[in-house]
């Protein structure tokens, strides 16, 4: 994949040994040649990680320099002393950089409920400082560090024109199980350099993640540390976008994103499908929304796709109980482009031929149509498999 | 188990030939020696069973003669020919039994999409009805009548004494995996002599099912077919109950639908263990009730629960998305009696211990205390197992 490394950034990734794997980076570094504009997005549960509550007080911002994130420990459930713990980070990271700690944005995933290895982190971000670079070798490193259970980097990456310009935007992610010893979290990094302002960035991002980040589910369970951070550098150098620029520049921006986050549920613990959700015709994008995570979150549902079942009855059922009004009798189910489900009723299809098109393809296509409205919504979701429970069930604490 | 059979009710189980194993009955009689009192609760899905649509057109009533159930069919997603299918059960049984279709409720439980063997029905129902009978083993066979993959029956009963008065109390009920071809649907029904009018006894129902089949879980999936059913002949023959005696019998139903819902999560699909959940410290017990829902739900909780494992990351993290606001540094957890987490921290605790509390024990005992009210909730739900991967996956239509 061609890397198109946006203009003032420069990144590294090493290892420090939180990880016991020595070839895994552990540490991530982004650092802004100058002060950059960043916006957040974090997790909704109450439960939330150190790191999460000095982000969220630090963006959106124009003056940050550093994202810096450790791998292998979340640093959440650990108290006042975590809350430390992360301001020494930043702190280490800004002695290291240059610049001062309300500069710098933090990120942990891994284990919860153990403090941090402070003396191991401190190295790993000088070392990481010190080798700092801005090129595609150092942006795999940097994204490389950012990784737990996950079977490989996640970036994607998009040169865009708008009127003559050209704007360079990259993005790296990790995920691939929500919460818990031995995996966590859903973390994600944008980078730009196109000249935005701090509103205008966490506006976009705000609702490109609607879209994006929060419409995925491996099993539904809401991590203490996701976050996903959009920086610029607006190194491109022109003026400040004006708003049919900013909208094209989102429409890149939300494009790249959805790359980005399907790969998570594509690498779902033990997944052997990702499976893509489409609801249509509802009243509202709320409506299409619950309707799509609910049929998303139905362990009966992702056995069935697992097993390669068009198993029809799970899917409109799954609908029926999303806690929205519809029409029962209007309801229309296609599953990888076959008609199963049309007025309330079956029709007549070929298993064998629907249950081969599962079984041959890695993706799995649902289309629920209803007849509310025109609101509609993608979402995307790993299959359950046995390899999912064993993974989950045989790690002892 | 002793059976209180109330007076007033006779049964009868036989095999009709939906289920293939001739020793599994597949229809099931209840039939009121005189018009009876009876009550209603039913599914929450929109997508609704022929029978469902039927009885909650029928309940609460006060002249209703027989509740005639088949299993292995759930007659829903069947159109207007469902409809019918389902009318000329209830004419066939009224025919059999003597009374008419309006007396008549129906209860379906198997696969979904397909139109019920109307003709083994018919002769099944004659069957039935011909044997007939008010006695413990007659009780039973109208108990398996309704079972699907269950690996046996679901019984309860009890014997109450109110000022000086006896009153009998039994119930099955039915249920292992939520919806889908070869499982389907929880049903119960519950059958007592005490003499309620049928505004009581819908109140009644109403309220226990709220705390007892309404707060169980295996996979989450709300079936098309739920039912649950409350008879009463008043053949105890007295006056009718006053409002201090029906508290006292609403108290005894409600123990005896406890042992009877939580049968159901027991017997769960491929289940390991049973997980009782109490959410303790709320303000509304809907709150507490939203996060045992999602507690109960979590696939890394049941994992964690079946590999025995005292991960209080995910369940502090689950009640912390369930949508409820607390005061996270308050949150306490205690599992199977042991203090986990205090304070929004983990304290210290002998993880082995724990552990093998966990493996030795068939019922997992979770305890989330809150400090945000007087709201209690108890919940139960099955663990997440490779079995029940395999039992889900592995059928193909």
């Amino acid at each position: 994949m061609d890397i198109h490394l946006p203009s003032g950034f420069e990144l590294a990734g090493v290892h420090c040994g939180i990880k016991r794997n020595p070839q895994k980076p552990d540490i991530s570094l982004i650092v802004a040649q100058a002060p950059a504009v960043a916006a957040g997005v974090y997790t909704q549960n109450l439960v939330v990680a150190a790191p999460v509550l000095w982000d969220r007080a630090h963006t959106p911002s124009d003056t940050i320099r550093v994202v810096v994130t450790n791998s292998g420990n979340a640093n959440a459930c650990t108290g006042e002393q975590g809350e430390q713990d992360n301001a020494k980070m930043a702190q280490i990271t800004a002695k290291a950089c240059g610049c001062s700690a309300d500069e710098v944005l933090v990120m942990s995933t891994g284990i919860i409920g153990e403090h941090l290895p402070m003396k191991k982190i401190e190295k790993g971000i000088i070392e990481a400082a010190a080798n700092r670079k801005a090129d595609e070798e150092h942006f795999l490193q940097a994204a490389k560090g950012i990784l737990t259970t996950d079977k490989s980097e996640k970036i994607a990456s998009k040169k865009i024109s708008i009127d003559d310009r050209e704007f360079k935007i990259c993005g790296m992610a990790k995920g691939a199980g929500m919460i818990g010893p031995k995996m966590a979290t859903m973390l994600g990094v944008i980078l730009t350099d196109a000249p935005i302002n701090k509103d205008q960035a966490q506006e976009l991002l705000s609702d490109v993640v609607k879209r994006t980040f929060n419409r995925i589910s491996v099993e539904g369970h809401t991590s203490t540390n996701d976050t996903v951070l959009l920086l610029s550098s607006g190194a491109e150098g022109g003026t400040q976008l004006n708003q049919d620029q900013l909208a094209e520049l989102k429409d890149a921006v939300e494009a790249m994103c959805v790359e980005l986050a399907k790969l998570i549920p594509a690498d779902g613990e033990g997944a052997s499908h990702l499976i893509t959700i489409d609801v249509e015709g509802c009243a509202t994008e709320e409506d299409a929304e619950k309707i799509a995570k609910t049929v998303a979150d139905s362990a009966l549902v992702k056995t069935a796709v697992h097993g390669g079942d068009p198993n029809w009855g799970r899917i409109v059922s799954a609908a029926g109980y999303a806690g929205v009004p519809f029409d029962a009798s209007k309801l229309e189910l296609i599953l990888n482009g076959t008609l199963l489900y049309k007025s309330g009723t079956p029709v007549q299809f070929d298993e064998a031929e629907v249950s081969k098109s599962m079984k041959d393809q890695f993706e799995t296509h649902i289309l629920l149509k209803l007849a509310e409205g025109e609101a509609t919504v993608r979402y995307w979701a790993s299959d359950l498999t046995v390899e999912y429970v064993r993974f989950n069930a045989e790690y002892h604490t």
